[in-house]
């Protein structure tokens, strides 16, 4: 099942997409919804992105270029960030470049969505706890991750995350590939096979820490190839299961950052 | 005014403290709200954190020991971070150290929280955007900070962020002492005049990176005298106007986060 937002005349709705159809639902798309009865065409409405995370957890460097150049053993302690909820956009909306820097980085990532209360669980039991996933990107600033490791500033721009265009629950994602085209031109395409920190050792770690919830947004990682792009750049990041999420990048038009 | 949270049987109220008594009100404490006429003494009601929160953001190493000692120029790029909302807990609930650890530190906060949309502001429209204060303690495991600098893990553990006991928002954020006692014995106490960035500039910086929402919750940093402390110990968080967040630190009962 493919679930999204969008928006209808002023409302905001959730729906099913069924080929080029959205049937409208309502309810709670977790656990209990049902169809309303109206339908779309995809192409006449504007889609947003497909929920608004309760939290948005990611992790950093996780991607080898062959399966075979994982490590032997995991990190003791991972690299996990947090991304602001601000920062969400959905498809076609505009990335907005910082006023007073000319360049940031796109990162495709497989965005897993979680269902369920999720705390001390095993990896075993992982995808019991996974609703569906979802494309993002993890737009990032370098030019404001702090020398010392914190990643904050560079990483909670408003804009800095895009999510869409539907959540797939019905798919494995131990079995997919992370792509990026940057105006057509492939940038990025690895199977999560190449990620250091596999999906379930992640998650099941992240339960130890911390109560994952309903809605709780986990960026699994970005494949080598990750660039910096300009103003006017066009960035589609893709899992075939998935689809595209397409945005493009333009110059803010209002001040920078500074103390 | 001093809004709280409270548990009443099953339900969780909202109020307000008027010497020893909370009348419940209901609505919108941002916004809308009216007394219902119910009254509770407050001995015999369980306060809850204060709200919970839309996103937490704290800042590392914000003060020195005395305000002479603060350097002349303000952080290119100030160390914020995110603490997870599901860290939250309320007064005289336990803070859990996590399991395979045996201490933990307090960190006795200013927390401020945010009254309403708030992007691209100046210094100088900061007091209008804070609704009121709360006091915070950034509980952190620094067992869990990773070596480069991300701290995620270290300090997002479930019960991390004790916030309470009320939000008081008819005081001056920009004049008050940040105390914490250790099992009585004080080891925290310095005037907000010793942070390196201050509030009003903490908050405009913010401000330019995301948009701030009503109930984002601010933690403004913590005065020197923080200590690792262990199961057993009680620790007091006290901002005079506001009042005191006091929390006992106990063992966790279940396994520790590894790979």
């Amino acid at each position: 099942m493919k679930f999204v937002r969008f928006a209808e005349q002023s409302a905001v709705c959730q729906g099913v997409i069924k080929d080029n159809t959205v049937e409208e639902i309502t309810g709670d798309m977790f656990t209990d919804w049902t169809y309303t009865g109206r339908r779309f065409l995809v192409d006449d409405i504007k889609l947003l992105a497909p929920l608004e995370p309760k939290q948005i957890i990611g992790i950093g460097a996780n991607f080898v270029k062959h399966p075979q150049e994982r490590p032997e053993t995991l990190p003791q302690i991972p690299v996990f960030f947090f991304k602001p909820v601000s920062s969400v956009i959905g498809p076609d909306e505009e990335i907005v470049i910082p006023a007073g820097i000319e360049e940031v980085k796109f990162e495709s990532e497989l965005a897993v969505v979680i269902g369920k209360e999720t705390k001390n669980i095993s990896k075993d039991d992982v995808l019991d706890h996974v609703f569906g996933c979802t494309v993002g990107n993890d737009v990032t600033a370098p030019q404001y991750l702090h020398e010392d490791g914190h990643w904050m500033v560079g990483k909670s721009f408003d804009t800095f995350t895009p999510l869409g265009p539907c959540i797939e629950t019905d798919m494995n994602p131990l079995a997919v590939s992370v792509e990026a085209k940057l105006d057509g031109d492939e940038k990025q395409n690895s199977s999560v096979d190449c990620m250091i920190v596999p999906i379930q050792e992640m998650i099941a770690y992240l339960s130890h820490v911390m109560t994952l919830q309903k809605g709780d947004v986990i960026l699994t990682g970005s494949p080598l190839g990750a660039e910096m792009t300009r103003a006017g750049s066009t960035i589609e990041c893709e899992i075939k299961d998935i689809g595209v999420l397409k945005n493009r990048f333009v110059k803010a038009k209002q001040g920078a950052a500074s103390m």
